[in-house]
């Protein structure tokens, strides 16, 4: 249980961090969407590992080969499937893994749930290698949605302790903007902030430590009228995939939780007519109403723990033993994943939308 | 769509504040169940409008009728359907409820989503009265879990900026202290925190105006190794239901967006054995690991923004004529509704993780 | 489980026989469809008991109260939920039915299956009577299809061996024959076969037995291009739905197995274009091709077993003693339900192809 | 839309006939199932072309590559994805296929549902090519019942007008007999009716037609109690899955249309115990009472329509053009599935009774 997901297009999740494959099967993508598949590669690229000294050391192309729903450039309209294929799994030892639990990692929950028989080489299942078919999938649902001119950008709105220039929620940054932050190591609108960054991470790094941050998604384009009240809402929707990828531990809509701390009248987003359309003047709720777009930009965030394999000394159990253990998690690992969660959580929102827009 | 949930155990919810009745069908409950009635309105009860002066002032008894699936005091396990009918409301006129939208609120959404044919009157199905069937199932859910070892416990964190004595996530509160804060009128572990925020709230009301607060809930007794990796993780089910409450901004499981801020070897929680039991030495994970429950407490809080039904005057828009216009919201409003979202989050809580113990 | 149904609109039924009331959620219609309620109750009173010999004498209004989703005459949008009263139960002993499984019935597999806390009176959830609910859906979801342009007709193809006049499955009857056939006491189109039948079944009833028979329902105006290949065939989620009816054994499509035994040659229906338009020759294949609609009118053909309560002497267990016992089933039983069950199965094909047309 | 199916198990068809693959994702596997490889290939091999002049002389190995959910010869209790590479593809020219509907076939349907963008070589996404997958899940399936002492067996009850022995309902035969049935080319109990109708088909076949048939299912050691009313009704899974399968037109369980012309008395089957187990000295209702499983023999018969592929002159249309035209359909076909549909149907009932034995 628990790989398949939605409502009018249905997401199938497989594999494993160091199995044959993993991938994804997508069902109820509209026949004739045109997949522009450098697009949809420049997409794998962004969240794909072995780029620079802030991220894991792992390399892997990425590469995505569409085995079904895809004909002459365009969905066929049923179901479409996108493997990538494991290759730099390196042979080695994983009796430590099997028998020590990583702590802030699932291989205890993961033992619990799965009585013993989960692959646990790499993580398995649970790896974050797991968001590539999502960011695949991600990448069709983009595509989709903007053929109907809605767009979807994400940055490191923080990392370890340090904030992008905060987005204005009404008129947030233009295309442009969001390509030059997308270019960059740490995608971010501010340079300065990005490097204040990459320090953070480097010397968290050095420490054999890692940070966390918050991830923060923008949509603009979204008409008015998206969504359902109650168990269909948009933000439901897209919280019950954010916090399907590994490391999301809280999300937050528009101002979230600062808005616990406002006044009804502090709150309230003031509304208004232009050109016979409605907007507000605030977009404290940030872009939804009742569980239904407002047709202003939409805007979540999401806090990513920092990652939690790090090459400090851990007090951990012996799963085989039911013993403490100390544990030193090895090889190569991000210190910071939160650059490569971005084209993840927008991948999220991109899949979330799409359901809505079918 | 949008009023069907679940995967184990699926709820069907239906109602409008103004119209003969609302509720909600459970399917999938195991047979043989017994149902303290007494408890479960208790239950509806702490949820009730009408008990005091930080609550609104509309009364209602919300007597459930179960009209279904109920024998001789236990569950059948076919379709349990409780029905609360609607007595409390007034005949007036709507047609400024129609006319003019609410800011904050999903009038003006609901509007566009339905093209007009809603049933705007108290907000229709928009309504945080629908909340009452829910707790009604998060009554019948809780019952089951208790059963099962599993309690379930809110309060509320933070109301007007005042905080509440925080949780401690490896040894909460016991039982007898969450009975007492159950009992305040502000549910709250503080004495003395909850009467700042009852002062809050009435000189926010004092004013025409409204405040938000945080609701945290806290489970204990869970077994490791409920949930699933990606789209059946508990967090996604948990915050899937959280994000159909009215009102709901944002939610947080363990230390949530303060883990953003961390590093790993401040975020990671020390693992230990102790008479064979695995636990971890903090709990800032809020006892989930890979979408699955580790043993210990699950955490989780949630924004709740300010009631946007205030009496100041706002701007808002005239949807008939779509130009601007002013609007003073008139009728008996919740300065406050955290309080009454306690029990609320609770059923979602119980709800959600009696989909896993089925 | 299995009280819930569908995709685009789903179905929540509950109730049991001779509990409260019985009633049926309905998700996802779209808003702003007027809704006749002559017309629906119309369609209730073709299923209602007590209106002849050839029929049950438990008399039941089958008034439907609808609570909620529905406004000034129309949808909408949201969940609406339809509730009948349960008023006809004589409190009588039920202590045989708990005890003795009638024979052909589900008082043993039911009460194997919810470990002996079913509702037991009357057949419980078991009892036909929960179809009133599925045809009181039926015909919301026929008032849909109609403004689409969609017709369903239905009729005893066989009762008691006595077959009814053919449809042709080219050029079916014109709506004023099905209105006939509809006013009948048993709905045919040729009385003289009808007359034959209702001889059958009062010969039947004489000697304390019952007889089966066979509906034929028939959907003309659906367009071409409607449903899905695999899981999602046209196929499915008609047979999905009939079998979920109490007493139904088979269905076919078209021809059905009549074709086992055909050529290809024989099977394949000839094709041709008239005014731009697609047509077969023949339709042995009912109107779908591939689980797709071809736009010819879709013809399905269900089997009925004879009513399981006779009141001749008949071999059963007690169930408590577990032991041999001797049954004779009392109370008021239709010994024929088929043309009861006409306007079900036309309920049936009505959802069925509803939630293609949303 | 239409490649998800399921409950507890969920399946995930995609491919296409001359793609680079075809495959199946199931989620919903319980954890360290071991998997009989050679078991799985032998499955396989039953439903693969190529093997006699009964059949069509495509060649494929049909073999499978588990991808994920697959660890140390064990279900790991994630997502399990099975894929089979395309290899016969002949390269051709598909012109007159995609201007030229078959009759009989999916070709215009598809063509109106998928708007002209479906992959339209060799039947593409309809092709019955895609049943390999659903004979792979099927047979993983079957190994998690056999597990539990459930058997499925099948034959070809009747092809072109010959009937096989009939099974008894109450006693069906034994393991030995059906795994002898299963090694003729003509899956058959009796061999006479077997050689009989492997004349039928090559006599069919020397005219360039097809024959049609009838395969006939039996479960054998399922306890009393699976399955539910009303929606997840035992028939309504297995029935939605068969009408899954391309060229059903039918489906009947026990003795289906046949009891529509028996009176109550005949059709009810009588109880009585043996060693405090409860038992019918009948199996009319095929194993199957109110949805729900009676622990007797679980017994279906489906129709499969003739070969739509026949090499005679058909009358069709030219869709490009919307005119009439002719067309002898050329290639490599099977004079009659119904032997290679055997093991597909198999697939059908173990996938759906593994769904609530899960």
């Amino acid at each position: 249980m628990g790989d398949v997901w939605g409502n009018r297009i249905k997401l199938s999740l497989f594999g494993e961090s160091h199995g044959p494959a993993i991938g994804v099967v997508i069902d109820g993508l509209p026949p004739g969407l045109a997949i522009d598949l450098e697009a949809m590669e420049a997409e794998m690229g962004r969240r794909a590992p072995g780029k620079s000294a802030t991220a894991t050391a792992r390399r892997e192309a990425d590469r995505v080969e569409i085995v079904s729903g895809f004909f002459e450039g365009r969905t066929t309209g049923t179901a479409l499937c996108g493997l990538v294929y494991n290759k730099d799994t390196r042979s080695r030892d994983y009796s430590q893994i099997k028998r020590y639990a990583r702590p802030g990692h699932a291989d205890f929950t993961g033992n619990e749930r799965y009585r013993g028989f989960q692959d646990y080489r790499g993580g398995g299942h649970f790896s974050g290698r797991l968001t590539a078919p999502v960011v695949f999938a991600g990448a069709v649902c983009k595509q989709f949605l903007s053929s109907k001119g809605i767009q979807i950008y994400g940055h490191a709105k923080q990392i370890g302790g340090i904030v992008d220039t905060p987005v204005d929620p009404v008129t947030p940054p233009q295309a442009g903007q969001w390509g030059i932050a997308q270019m960059r190591e740490i995608p971010v609108l501010d340079e300065n902030a990005g490097e204040k960054m990459r320090q953070a991470i480097l010397a968290a790094k050095a420490q054999g430590d890692s940070v966390g941050g918050v991830v923060e998604i923008v949509v603009t384009g979204l008409p008015a009228g998206l969504g359902n009240p109650f168990f269909d809402s948009v933000e439901s929707a897209v919280a019950h995939l954010a916090f399907s990828i590994p490391a999301v531990k809280g999300i937050e809509f528009g101002s979230g939780f600062d808005m616990a701390a406002m006044k009804g009248s502090e709150a309230n987003d003031p509304m208004y007519v232009e050109d016979g359309q409605i907007h507000t003047r605030t977009n404290r709720n940030g872009g939804l109403l009742g569980g239904i777009t407002s047709g202003m930009p939409l805007i979540f965030s999401v806090a990513i723990k920092p990652t939690p394999s790090i090459s400090v000394v851990q007090e951990t159990v012996d799963l085989e033993r039911r013993e403490d253990a100390k544990l030193v998690v090895e090889g190569r690992h991000d210190p910071c994943i939160v650059p490569r969660a971005v084209p993840v959580l927008e991948a999220v929102a991109a899949i979330a939308l799409a359901d809505y827009m079918v």
